[in-house]
């Protein structure tokens, strides 16, 4: 099979004209690239969480590039040309988010921020608007912009809803959307705890990479409670 | 008279309870005030300046809080409550918009970008957008937000078409508003090469605050010739 890309977590080998095969890896990495290991049965919790998100998501009416899982850590998906744009949904303020703005971390956000950011390492995924993707040529309209931020928003209210049965709140996570061949614009990447911040809903304790990036410990723990409670 | 407001290069006094008196100062500030200068005269120019473009813009029909130009150095002004938001409008890339995205210097932006700002010096002017504006409650609607970009657009068309006509490039430019004590969304601040980025349309040289920001000389020599050509 043909490797097309491969990125920090993730390699994609071509299946046919319409397919890709998705390999999670096992690699996590942090700061732009800065902070690397590698954690053993990663990808394949990664592959499992995000492919029961999707289908979820699938389910609710989504359009998304997911077809089908495959064990023991891959995805088949429809071939996109990815959208260079990170679409990002805050529930709760934290991160890099209180740093950039006077919110006390873990503050709840009202209403919900969704906001742009332009995917380059080189230039550190910096915040774009609609504006900024256009002159970037990023997108060719701005209602496409419109389109990902009524997708998110509501992917945001599926899986909160969800997750929340489950005990797990979701704090804010990272899409990423793509091109079909006939042009339809759908939900591609991934969804899971290597892409979202996830809380307990009782202790508030840290269930995603933000234990890889502070060094908290423990990481696969509780990418595996992640697993159980949402295939409960 | 009280001293109501003390900014990097601009007094506010209280007039009365709808008016206020802006004495524009001779100091300049770039880098966030890391970087410090008086030039005797610039207050004066600025607010000469100013009060052109604002004349000109009202007669244009953008509300703004301008009243009256005062020798040598005031305007007299509505009293608003100022956002805390600052809106920037951009034609052509430079500065700090070609270090946090690939664009060429110079480069003609299409569209015309329009960004926010949320005017703190402790975090250092960040980028925002509406959501963030709300979260922070800085605005009371997204419909506010909205109101400002158009009526900065509208400013830059006015502005451009003018300044081309005396042989300037109005190159990008930061807006300000406020409301007013019943509640009306105008335009505040002041309109002067501490604001704008103006290049000559046949040279390209710089005729702005940026000849202090690089340590180009001549400051206050370009600021008395954009007075002078658009008084023409």
């Amino acid at each position: 099979m043909k490797l097309i890309y491969r990125g920090k977590a993730k390699d994609v080998y071509e299946l046919d004209e319409d397919k890709v095969l998705i390999e999670f890896r096992d690699d996590l990495t942090a700061g732009d690239g800065a902070k690397k290991a590698t954690k053993e049965g990663k990808g394949q919790l990664n592959a499992e969480i995000s492919a029961k998100f999707m289908e979820l998501l699938s389910k609710n009416g989504i359009p998304t590039h997911f077809i089908k899982f495959e064990k023991p850590n891959r995805h088949v998906a429809k071939k996109v040309e990815i959208i260079r744009v990170e679409v990002i949904c805050r529930n709760f303020a934290t991160g890099s988010f209180v740093r950039r703005y006077p919110f006390k971390d873990g503050q709840e956000l009202s209403p919900h921020v969704v906001e742009f950011g332009f995917k380059s390492d080189e230039y550190h995924d910096p915040m774009i608007n609609e504006d900024i993707a256009m002159a970037l040529k990023l997108v060719s309209s701005e209602e496409e912009m419109k389109e990902m931020k009524r997708i998110t928003l509501k992917v945001n209210d599926i899986l909160s809803e969800f997750l929340l049965k489950k005990g797990i709140i979701l704090v804010d996570f990272k899409l990423e959307f793509g091109y079909t061949g006939d042009g339809k614009l759908i939900l591609a990447d991934e969804i899971s705890p290597d892409t979202c911040r996830f809380w307990d809903a009782e202790t508030r304790e840290i269930m995603d990479k933000d234990r890889f990036r502070r060094g908290l410990g423990d990481v696969l723990h509780f990418y595996r409670e992640v697993k159980r409670r949402i295939e409960k």
